[in-house]
Parts: structure tokens; C-alpha cells; sequence
């Protein structure tokens, strides 16, 4: 009875993720840190910006000494000087004064607003028409308006997309602290599995999963590590299976889509050192043969072997691992689910998620969401499709028109 | 008049990126390929699958054997061997005879359908009994099912995703050609600029265009070049810009947000070889000041100084640019807009498309798009924002509770 196969909810699975821990940290230049997973908390060094600048062309001024001003009735203001860029200014604005200023330039003592070039006239070399009012801070943004020193801005487990990068320039993080990509061996097992670069025989597929699954790790910000073919053999995968999780955080053995197959993998799991099954069986579709052990303190997976539940489970079940192996806080992730309207009937059985390959497509009336028929051993769905629709275990179906969150991927 | 400033339509900028050359190709190795862009049509070298697969544990059967089985009126079949995975079988099922099959089995001549192991209950080493009747077809994927020798299945100018890598397995190519990345040279001008590591006194601040111009570059599938900080000077300029010329296949002039610094950029511009200004102002905002010229073949851009003017810039304007640069056929972009609720009236100006930075909250009636508030200088914004709202030049603004679509970045 050891391969007594009691289905899981998703929920129960990826609870788990929490039981591993996250991977250590190492620092990193700016210029290398796009894309991966801050490990300390980021505070401004500094005001930013640092003083008031402007944020047009054209005169420092108190808007006090352009109240009233318009096209019928200029206020004439006395040009007293100019503010050179990048320097403090070493001239005070009075009344009725003016000084030049470009595009973040600092405001000189006494002003508190600016006014655009375009709306002043030049009377002579030393004097200037205005003919609108600026109110105090018109074109102006403050001391620290942007942040103040010492504000966190950003936190321990946000991924740095560019914009953030650009966030750690301002605060002068030219070195900072994140998490370590987890490392992931992927084996490939099944006697009728052959390498990309042989012609299979009758009976034989190429081995799909390695590389498409290396790609996904990447692109989830791990690092994998392909270890080939190994054959549907217990010494050999038990072998190959100590190998891959010496040298990584996460293990993933695909293919093995047969009873026989996956006997092996739980044999070849149980006889890992510290090693524990966790999960055999989850209630989802495509995937249910989804196996997850714990050994050594990592998470190994067994993927079914249909190239298309191996992906769905990896988007579903393995990547949420991958990210908290990461680092990654679960409240920085950004998975936006785009609703989409169905363009028809999806059957489901209660008590099990499906998640279903859709296309989106411009409908008359916004989105819409077509599903991408074929059964899951069909590679060729995936590429079509633009993301996932999940029908959870509650629902007995959707109807043609429902409007349904698609996950992209 | 040098700089007389006609303000062209984001459409007009747009138009233009069809006029530069895109980058020649490479070939490269599948584990290399994520990412890029391909630069070939691919097509099945052989059927896939390439024989009949079974998709379940089971028994290869006629179908016709099992019609009418039940519950309570089995049918009787004898076992008369098994298939072995990766394996032609040797062995031809009759009427009333089955074989053991595992999923991704190749079905033996004369079968046409499997019988879940569920189904089935063995009487003795050599009969089962089976309860459940298979239609022709049942848990098998045909030879050629997923797609046929010769079939297109990728196209030149397509990005390619862990999916797509998949599919390029399966149809055995290990190398490919694909579109080299291209190069892009990032100068940052303005004499208020001080490299990220330096304390910025009264009057400077730090560079933070390089940084995050360089991660949204790499985002793109291109490759940064950042040259640092050059001054606010025209014979500087003009020898860093022959300069970045050289050796990138565009150019980005970031910074420089004053009438001098355009100035200058505009005489540059115009200084290099084989020059034409092409864009002098857009009307967008933020982003007005946006400078496009071609100079030896190659787009070289003047972006405005505002942070956050030149990262909605870029993703506007230049991403598309960067995008034909290396080879990305527009038919394939899957840039989805994410439709949300807006959370509060954006008032806009006709004649001028508006960008504004939103983030996507959950709403009780799905998702909301909430205007991040804050002038265009403010480098906060844009990591606080989920995405970019589009207000198109023939709107006056946008009513709370309408459904916009979203940009995410």
C-alpha cells in the first residue's frame, strides 16, 4: 500500500512552501541586480531631491510678485541674475525680482515658484513682462517631495524591475543585498524519452520538458541545471537524484508518466537521505499525479510526464516554491489576472481546479478569452496560448460569456 | 529658427521605426534561445507524436471489444502481452484481446483505443474483466495529433517563450537562428548630474536614468551600454555620441531637460554624420520634449531629463523602436492591456495623449485602476505604479468608474 494515493487540495500543497527555507543572501552591483530579489530593506539617504527645483524653463520668482498679473495687465519684474545648473545659487529673490532658471535648477533663497518661460515677454535685457500668476510651488517640486531621508522605500522579498533599479540609483545603492537565485536540477526520466538532437524511433519522444522547464526556472529567476535522459531504473534515477540535489536547491524529475514510473520515483524518493512524501496526488487538471517530497530540507518534485501538465503544474504549484526559495514575499508579487470573457461553454467536475489554455483575443466588447482545445500530451496548445483560466474546485463549469480571470503566461 | 518645435503624434513617431534596418541574425543553442527573438520559420521535421501514444495506464484494445461493457455486464478480454515504453511492439491486439499499455506507450497494430486500469479488474494472469465500454480513440493521442511533418509551428519575428523552447525540442532543433540583440548606448548629460555614488550637494542630483534605462533596455531583449555622465557641453556631447554611435545600434541622450541641454543635443544631433533630425517634440505627456534623429542609419534619441518622463518615453516610444531593432514582427507582440474600473475622475487636455502612472487594487467589483498622484519628476511614482493608463488625444478626461486599459510594466 506505500503508493496509497490520497489527492490533495492546491491550498494544502502550496501551505507547504513555507516549511523550506528561503535561500541565503549575497551582494550584488547595481548593474547586476535587475530582476532579482531585494534581501535587505532599502531607506533614503537623502531629501530627493536634495532642494526645491524647477521643473520648467524660465524665472524663480515669489508668485506673491505675480498675483494679478495677465495678457491685459503684465507685472513687470527686475531679472537679477541666473542660476548656473548643478550649483547653489548665491542669489536671493526679492519682490518684484526675477532670477533664470532651466529645468531642475535649484530655486534661489526667497523664491517659491516658477515661472514658464512662455508666459513672460523680455522688455529689456534687465526686465521681463509676466503675464500669468504663479501660485507658490507652480512648477516646483520641493525639498524631499520625493521622498524624505530615511523613508523605506523599498522592502526585503520585492523583485527589482527597472523602475526600482532606478529607485536604488536616486538612494545611492550602488551595492545592495539580495537573495541567491535558487539552484534547480531537472532529470528527465522514461525509457521512451530521447535527446533534442536524436530522430525518435517508433515508440520513442523527444525529451521536451528539460528545455522548456529550464527556460520556466528562468524565467521564475532560478538557475537550472539540465541533467539529461536517466533511465527508467531505480538504482539510476536514485543516483542521478543524489547527484542533482547535492548541487541544487530544488529538484524536479519529469516525464515518469507511467504507474511503473512513478512507483520508481517514490521508491527512488523515500530512499533519500532525511527524505519525506508529502504530496501524491493533487486535486487539479491537467496534473494530478504531482509528487512532492521533502529531502534533506529540499523540495523535490515528481511532474507528470504530459509536457502540458508539466507546465501547468509548474506555473500552479512549483514556481510559488521557486519564488520562496527566493526570497520573494508574497505580498510584493504582482500576478495580475486579466478578466477576459469566455467564448464558450467550459465543462468541470466539482471538487477539482481545471485549469484551462486560452488565447486572448480583441472581442467586440473588450477581452475575450478562447480556449485552446486539445488534449494536454499536445505541446503545440501551449505555444498558442497566451495563459491559463482556472475553474475551481467549486464550480461545475462556466457559461459562454462569463467574464474569467486569465493568468498569463 | 533652428528650433522651431512642431509637436508630431505619437502615431507619426511610431511610423518611423518601420524606416531603420533590423539587426542581422546569429545562430544560437536552444539552452540560449529564451528571450530572443527567432529569425526563421520553423517547421515539424516529423509528426508529433510519431505513432499513436497512449495518454493513460491501461489496455490497448479494438474499442469495438469493450461496446456494451457495464458494471453489471463485463466484457471478457485476454491479456496477450505488453508494450515496453520507448518500443515498437511486437504484437497485434485482436477482437477480444488486450494489451498492457503505460501512458506514452506506442499502441500496437490493431489497436485503437486504451481502457483506464480503473476500468478493468484481472481475473487471472491472462483475462481482465472490463467495465466501461472505449470509444475508438480513448486515451490515445494519433500519430501527428500535436502536428505534422512539414507543419509551420514557429515564425521569424516571434519572441520566444519557455513554451516556445518546448516546441523547438520537440520538433529537435538544438540550434537556431535568431535576431542579435541589439546594442544600445545610454548618455547621461546635465551639469546638475552626479554619478549614483556620490553625495549630491545643494544643486545636484544623482543619475538615475542609466540605471533604469538599462534594465528597461534588457527588459526589451536588448543590451545596455551605459557611457556615464557627460557634460553639459557641445563638443563633450558630440565626441561621446560619435562615440556611443560607433559601437551600439541606437543611442539614448537622457537628461539634459533645459532649453540649453536641448539645445545642444539638437546641434549634435545635427553635427553627426549622415544626421536628420526626424522628431523634434511629441504630443504626449508626459514627455514632450522627445527628440528622435537618425544618424548613420541608426535611431538616436533625445529623451526628456524627468525621470519618469524618460521611463514612459521609453516604453512608448523607444521600446517599440528597440523591438523592430531586433526583429520583432508586431503581429506577434502579446502586449495585453489589462481592463480596470478607474478610481477617480482624470481630467486631460484634447490633442494630446496622456499617460498616467496607475496601480491595479482589487475592487469589490474587480480590478480598479487607482492614479498614482505625484508630478513627473518624482521617481517614487513610477515604483509605486503597476502600469500606464492611456488617454487617447480625442479625450477630455476620464470619469471615475470607467473601464480603462492598462499597460503594465
Amino acid at each position: 500500500m506505500r503508493n496509497f494515493f490520497k489527492v490533495v487540495d492546491i491550498e494544502t500543497v502550496l501551505a507547504l512552501a513555507g516549511s523550506f527555507e528561503a535561500q541565503p543572501t549575497e551582494a550584488v552591483d547595481l548593474s547586476a541586480a535587475h530582476g532579482r530579489v531585494l534581501a535587505e530593506e532599502i531607506c533614503a539617504d537623502v531629501d530627493i531631491p536634495g532642494f526645491s527645483r524647477a521643473t520648467m524653463d524660465g524665472f524663480a520668482v515669489q508668485g506673491a510678485s505675480t498675483f494679478g498679473a495677465s495678457e491685459g495687465n503684465p507685472a513687470f519684474l527686475a531679472v537679477t541674475g541666473s542660476v548656473a545648473m548643478g550649483e547653489r545659487p548665491d542669489i536671493t529673490v526679492g519682490p518684484g525680482e526675477a532670477v533664470r532658471i532651466a529645468t531642475g535648477g535649484m530655486l534661489p533663497v526667497g523664491s517659491d515658484a516658477v515661472i514658464m518661460v512662455e508666459h513672460t515677454e523680455s522688455i529689456d535685457a534687465e526686465t521681463i513682462e509676466v503675464y500669468k500668476s504663479a501660485a507658490p510651488g507652480q512648477h516646483v517640486i520641493a525639498r524631499g517631495e520625493d521622498m524624505h531621508s530615511g523613508d523605506g522605500v523599498l522592502h526585503r522579498g520585492q523583485r527589482l524591475r527597472p523602475q526600482e533599479i532606478g529607485l536604488l540609483a536616486a538612494v545611492g545603492r550602488t551595492r545592495l543585498e539580495v537573495f541567491r537565485r535558487p539552484r534547480v536540477g531537472i532529470l528527465s526520466t522514461g525509457d521512451e524519452v530521447v535527446p533534442v538532437d536524436v530522430m525518435p524511433q517508433p515508440g520513442q519522444i523527444r525529451d521536451v520538458n528539460s528545455a522548456a522547464l529550464a527556460a520556466f526556472i528562468r524565467a521564475a529567476g532560478g538557475l537550472p541545471q539540465a541533467y539529461g535522459i536517466v533511465p527508467d531504473d531505480y538504482e539510476a534515477l536514485l543516483a542521478a537524484c543524489r547527484q542533482a540535489l547535492q548541487a541544487n536547491d530544488m529538484v524536479l524529475i519529469s516525464g515518469g508518466s507511467s504507474v511503473g514510473t512513478r512507483d520508481f520515483t517514490i521508491d527512488v524518493l523515500q530512499a533519500l537521505d532525511a527524505a519525506e512524501i508529502l504530496v501524491h496526488g493533487v486535486s487539479i487538471r491537467p496534473g494530478k499525479p504531482t509528487i512532492l517530497a521533502r529531502a534533506g530540507g529540499k523540495p523535490v518534485w515528481g511532474l507528470p510526464g504530459h509536457v502540458t501538465s508539466a507546465m501547468v503544474v509548474f506555473a500552479v504549484l512549483v514556481r510559488p516554491f521557486l519564488e520562496h526559495l527566493g526570497g520573494m514575499d508574497p505580498q510584493f508579487l504582482r500576478r495580475i489576472q486579466v478578466p477576459a470573457r469566455l467564448t464558450r461553454n467550459l465543462p468541470s467536475v466539482q471538487g477539482r481546479v481545471d485549469y484551462v489554455r486560452v488565447r486572448l483575443v480583441a472581442g467586440s466588447d473588450g477581452i475575450e478569452a478562447d480556449p485552446v482545445l486539445g488534449k494536454s500530451g499536445l505541446i503545440r496548445t501551449m505555444a498558442i496560448a497566451d495563459g491559463l483560466l482556472c475553474i475551481d474546485a467549486n464550480t461545475e463549469g462556466l457559461d459562454r460569456g462569463a467574464v474569467v480571470p486569465v493568468e498569463l503566461f
